[in-house]
């Protein structure tokens, strides 16, 4: 960590702060004079010194971070891949990780048709939301516990491990019991209390990325869980929120290599609620391959006309086959590189 | 809410989607054909009609709202301002409520010599508080129930009624005892579950706009607390994300016109959380002010430099007072208008 | 065009500007009443028709757009896709056209070598900037023409065709003379003096998007220079300006089968000014090919430690090579659907 | 300006990199050695070293600006407000400076009569467009030679000086001989040839801040100018993009103290540009009043409904008199405070 003084501090300030911070933190202090501006060089593990407490001294200009403020999922601490494992299937390994289904369970029949058709074509996982966040109070909230016991039989039908998005902290021991990953929705990223008991188990936790938070929120948010003990987490890029309005969100797929650098984590795309668009699924899950995801989770849906939420954007049983078909080519092709980004 | 058909969609599918429209609401449809695209107008109540369900029809190209999706906080069906009561003051009347406070309570000395201050120089509520939502779980989270218990005491000693923050359903009926108005901060206002919940009491709820909320969504959050039964709703704008990085978040204060036109709930505006920026607090206030804003959010701390968050945001009682008395001098001056939006 | 009335418009009003529009355009108004909301929906071409224009009348709430507002550019009028010819090459056609070179242009040594670098691994044209944009007067401005002469050099030994940028309506005959590709740069975007002139010539323009414009605006500013008569116009995303700050912008990839359904231009994505991080390039424009991007715009530059400009986002020839022939894998798959976005 | 270099980056290589620096700039380097990270922090001038060129050397991990790039621009070398005069006017100095007049001047009888109002309400400079930068090439693009001979005829009724906007390099001499304070617009904020042109001439230049462009960006571009020899540079705050659709930009008035503080410029509120409705120029225009703006841009028109550009933002004469009157009444009283930013 960097503390810039103001120009023309006192030094006799510039010397209490130094000291103020050594006597809080196991950490020494540089005094570094420039021509305009003196520095103050903090040696040591800074991760836990607030930033914010020493801007709030009246003469410091600004503090720069050095180091990211996350430590147990920064792979400068671990620097091999996380897997985590699931049943029989894994996520950050070798293998491309398929999640699919659609957005909210409506009944027996669509859960289990759908989940032979994505098993069919190749998915290892089955998603499908029982309780969902909606914007408005008169759409659609989900089926709730209904929804989670169709889930749970169409995994007796199928095998495939469950995904499903948990809402609040009461809900923990039934998801434990019933779930096989616990999403954290984009709107609960920085759900704090829901985070730090989710820290208590040991349930993988696919963790999405806020439409609005940074790479470094969304580590510091996988942070919560991990430092409650618990280090199956799994994260999602899912579209930010920008300026454009033809797509409901931007997909930053820069944030796969981005993530693969700074965290050892396993990192997938969701492409369906990035795009908002159905006919953009397909292109956009390519790219996510290419550029370097643990897997996919795509919405999929067997009549999207007639779905009770976000059938603009989920694609038929039959395009998410011919998707699967071409992703596989894709992997099939041998390539110079696989990202080795973490080296650089 | 208009539909635009993609071009030379077949009539009968046009016709299709009309009858299933009209069908399933109680709506009905026109047929409006233009040069390159067909329309359909739906006439009635379309609050509740799910547009991206029309969306995903395959021959759908857009839909257009034309309503608000909002009622009980639509200023359309509500002209009238909507006052919120609490003690013997008020939040949404004629006077300026300002509410002021540290970011967090820290001991029991600390609140009440703040409380006092603020109460002094013309503050109506107290401000602290006991939960933190914090980025990194390495940083101070709050005194949590200690908090509350100190809030009281400063309560007691001044008699100031507490705005505080609540960040899960588990406190809410402890909540409802010790305080006066219940803050929803801006990573929970699309905590829906908690919404819900909330809108079963009858406190007074603070709903903060998330950083990176739109109006309408801050809109459809403060519906789902008064479909629940809650109508006592007041906003509150503190900045929203955008790439400008000199401040913590850009202060939209355009926001204030517009909530007042939209909607008939009170909206008042934080300047410490906006700027992040102790020196900018003042003209943020004052500004907030002029823009007709119905009240004031404002850090306040005895000891900045030593405060355990945020002290960088806070100014000292001194200028708190200064800051009042120049306020007191602008809403003292006879304005043409006083912000006439609803009627424009 | 859809125009919203307010709630509560006299009728006598409403027919008033039905006919005031009627009668300036030549377009036909259909009035639909509906339970809170009138409207007016237009016929004909509203293309021309100026939306501010009716916003500007006092009981008109909104007004949606159904119709795009560019024409030249649009597919609805010109299904097939755009091939622009250059010299023996072509972009838009089956072929994927890579573009290599460094950010500018530094001395005939440099400019040669890595031009016959990029030829080597597969690339079909040449970029190197004589006029650089630089944020600070201060920063290296580029060899202006004497970088333009430079580049004729590479050309003649490796009969590479040049892309390179213009910076001013007065650089234009002469870029006509010496240049394949005249760039037009993001932040000349909406330089409609420039894009006017461009419009006069026959050479081709590759049009870069502005890092806040929209996708229709990118299309409005292509349709300047189609309007003026110029067809040849290549449009190139390049990432956009957004909160998040780990990349310099984030890269919207979303924008490929966007623009690829709306217009009939072909598009190419340049990875290296997106991420401005050498070691993102690779990962990020195999997902541009993936996307189904028309070409790629790369910087390359066999010494970027000592480069005169961005060379912390250059990749060097031997890293060039290897993405090249990783990219030649991936486009040697055969695709189930090669993105018929086009006819959804 | 601090380098931070990578984990375990070999000693001998942090000399070389310290040496290099040293050799091409005249600034010396010390090497800080922390826990996980070796710094280099550069004592000097740095305001020229260029940052992106040390990032790309291949052990360093990032860059940090200690001071900021702008010099001419900066507070920090010149601590006085500059007031920049303007025939018998001026702005930056004690009086605020209100601009005002339509988008575009269309017709002598409407530019005359507009001047005429605007004058006798307290504006001290009339604006209106000659040459108007469109999204659109359909739309009306202003009466461009004819609209300056216009505003010399509204000029010599009224007395009031002109501020107009120009569009590219070949005006230049032209607006020198016509106009009194020549607008670069938003879109032309980073068209550096030509800053650099105008640079060369001594007419005040008003510069609109681009809507992604952040203040430092905003101050480099001044900074062109200034590094010409033209210091008479008037700064302009008019809305920046972002998420939030409501108002067509996001007046950001948090960047007025920012500015203040940073540099020694006047800066002024264009708040008709930002919000793009009418009804919220009046609170807006009080809010950058009260938050310390020198001056105001504000679009009147006496016909807003049939106005060729913008109407759907302008307010007309009567209601700018109102507006005038409750300004002056602000401003009349005596603040405790004037902002002074510029030495927190």
């Amino acid at each position: 960590m960097i503390v810039i003084m103001k120009p023309k501090s006192p030094m006799e300030e510039i010397i209490n702060l130094k000291q103020k911070i050594e006597g809080e933190n196991n950490i020494s202090v540089n005094v570094i004079q420039g021509k305009e501006y003196c520095l103050l060089g903090l040696i040591g593990d800074a991760t836990e010194v607030d930033a914010d407490k020493i801007r709030a001294n009246e003469f410091v200009e600004n503090v720069k971070k050095v180091q990211q403020p996350y430590k147990l999922s920064n792979r400068l601490f671990h620097p091999d891949n996380t897997v985590v494992k699931i049943k029989n299937e894994s996520i950050g390994g070798d293998e491309l990780a398929v999640i699919a289904g659609p957005c909210s369970v409506e009944s027996e029949e669509q859960i289990v048709s759908i989940a032979k058709d994505v098993k069919k074509s190749g998915a290892k996982f089955l998603r499908g939301g029982a309780f969902k966040p909606r914007t408005s109070p008169y759409s659609f909230q989900g089926l709730r516990d209904k929804g989670l016991e169709l889930l749970k039989i169409a995994k007796e039908e199928t095998g495939l491990p469950i995904v499903t998005e948990i809402m609040s902290i009461d809900m923990i021991d039934k998801f434990v019991e019933d779930v096989d990953v616990i999403q954290v929705g984009a709107r609960n990223m920085q759900n704090f209390e829901l985070l730090k008991q989710l820290g208590k188990i040991k349930k993988p936790i696919l963790l999405k990325r806020g439409i609005s938070a940074t790479i470094e929120e969304l580590l510091m948010s996988a942070e919560y869980i991990m430092a409650g003990g618990n280090e199956n987490v799994i994260l999602c890029e899912r579209g930010i929120r920008t300026f454009e309005t033809y797509t409901r969100n931007t997909l930053d797929l820069s944030a796969i290599p981005a993530i693969k650098k700074l965290s050892h984590l396993p990192v997938i795309v969701d492409p369906s609620h990035a795009a908002g668009i159905w006919w953009m699924v397909e292109p956009l899950a390519k790219a996510a391959v290419a550029v370097g995801a643990d897997g996919l989770m795509i919405e999929v849906h067997n009549d999207p006309a007639n779905a009770k939420c976000d059938g603009q954007q989920s694609i038929k049983p039959k395009v998410f086959q011919e998707l699967m078909e071409d992703i596989n080519r894709m992997i099939s092709v041998k390539m110079n590189r696989e990202y080795e980004v973490i080296n650089v």
